[in-house]
């Protein structure tokens, strides 16, 4: 048999970049794309899975660069009347991105499934590989913070990021079931290599790891797990990773990554001008440029990432 | 004291019409619109109130006059990318539209009441008037036809009135509860007068009528009724009215409606054109032109339907 098979975990916009890498790289039988939805929250009646949105727009080469979140050729006339009428105008949602949430709500209210749903609206936007959401449960990521405990858009979106955090709690997690399909890949004979995505560690591979017998899966693999380090010259290229570091009292750099990882990492990809992070590091390490800013930088790195791997297994 | 109270009853885009003359020609606080809400039903996980929001725009200035209905400097975004995410799209939501059925789906799971609701959202779009929901309760008007029994946004929207209509149910209407301010104006020393819009009789105004106590109130009133015509020439202006009256059975022309309100009805304004048809009616006709293009139309209209039911007080 062979190990053609990938298991890339990703959270939001980071992540994504790689996985849309990957998918050029990887046929799309071959490819399953593991989404956090911690993120997940229900507003303005809405069942809202920002994770596997941004999944969605970035393989489907919607997604709105110049905002860096959301959809391209967005318009905002539902926002702005919503304001007038007095609705919360917090979370930003165009009209065109709207539609996603209002089908998957209906959907999810008739009663498909999450996954089920995912796969066939990736589908009709032309994305091949398979975006899978971690459970079918809800979790749902809170954040300890010095106002208080909050809920995670509210921490990320409501008051970017500004709290400081002294915890994070993936509520419903422990009663969540991985998604066996998930779990099922994790084991499979086919099994090529795991890819964390240079993804949020706490906030967007976390909540993943933390539903029952993830753990236990990553422990047992046959096939060899690498990260991507979302941590650039000391810096998250975007979000609140470097700050969130900080504030749990892990060292800055990319090595705190890897060492969060632990045992779960058997390689590990930092930027070149990281290097010196490596030292000391159980995981083997590879320095290539991570900031993907062209498609072809996302291709370069999903081959660096995979040859790691790779390279382990043989 | 003084009979200055107007309470208009109305359905849609006909209605709404003559309920923005009213506004133009009673002080705000002497005028109730009851809106009828057979018509409301639920799409796409929202509340949808069509006679309510129809009011509400032709009230505020914000109706699409091209289209005859929604609201105007409308986008379709979200349409579009639903119907490409295999989306319902028989029942089209403009992406200013949409704001209001959100924010008030959105209320009314929190527990606010409809016309709580519809009262704020017609102030903060600085409607001075009071347009207010006939009832609280759902009253869920369906068609009767040749082709079963069919929710009525199916007939209306889904198969635009083609089915041949046998009879008219408005569900729930038996076991809700009119509008107690509804109740109260009817019974108010202050009552000036009644004015049955220019709606279809049979699932605008009909609907109302159902509610119990309602025709108990105008059988007890102590000031005028008087409607306006639907009609002109033999044609219902928008609508299916005329070929309704075929398919029920009731002889076309403006004097069925008003033998259908029956003794509701003290007066009745028709169109010049229809003159011939005041012909042994019980209710006090007038003449005037009922198509109601320009803004003046509409006042006039008003006038003449409030002149009808001062001269009948007198």
């Amino acid at each position: 048999m062979s190990r053609d098979l990938v298991v890339a975990l990703s959270g939001g916009v980071g992540g994504a970049k790689l996985a849309l890498g990957l998918s050029k790289v990887v046929a799309p039988e071959n490819l399953l794309i593991v989404a956090n939805t911690g993120d997940d929250f229900e507003h303005l009646g809405l069942s809202i899975s920002p994770d596997i949105d941004t999944l969605t727009y970035a393989l489907s080469g919607l997604d709105n660069q110049t905002l860096g979140w959301g959809r391209r050729d967005e318009s905002w006339n539902f926002m702005e009347v919503l304001a007038t009428l007095g609705g919360p105008a917090w979370f930003r949602l165009g009209d065109r991105d709207l539609a996603l949430h209002v089908a998957r709500t209906m959907r999810l209210k008739a009663g498909e499934s999450l996954s089920a749903i995912t796969a066939d609206m990736t589908r009709r936007l032309g994305i091949a590989a398979r975006v899978l959401p971690m459970s079918e449960d809800p979790v749902r990521t809170r954040v300890d913070s010095d106002e208080g405990l909050l809920d995670f858009q509210d921490y990320f979106v409501g008051r970017q990021c500004r709290p400081v955090v002294k915890a994070l709690r993936f509520d419903g997690a422990a009663a969540a079931r991985a998604h066996p399909d998930f779990l099922a890949a994790l084991a499979s004979p086919r099994l090529r290599a795991i890819v964390i995505c240079p993804s949020n560690p706490f906030i967007s591979v976390e909540p993943i790891l933390a539903l029952p017998g993830v753990r236990e899966a990553f422990a047992a693999r046959t096939a060899p797990c690498v990260a991507v380090s979302p941590i650039i010259g000391g810096k998250a290229v975007k979000g609140p990773t470097a700050k969130m570091m900080a504030e749990l009292g892990l060292p800055a750099g990319a090595a705190s990554v890897a060492r969060r990882y632990g045992a779960l990492l058997d390689g590990y990809v930092l930027d070149a001008q990281d290097a010196a992070e490596a030292q000391g590091l159980s995981a083997r390490c590879v320095t290539a440029p991570t900031l993907m800013t062209s498609l072809e930088d996302k291709v370069a790195l999903a081959r660096v990432a995979l040859e790691l791997a790779d390279a382990l297994r043989a």
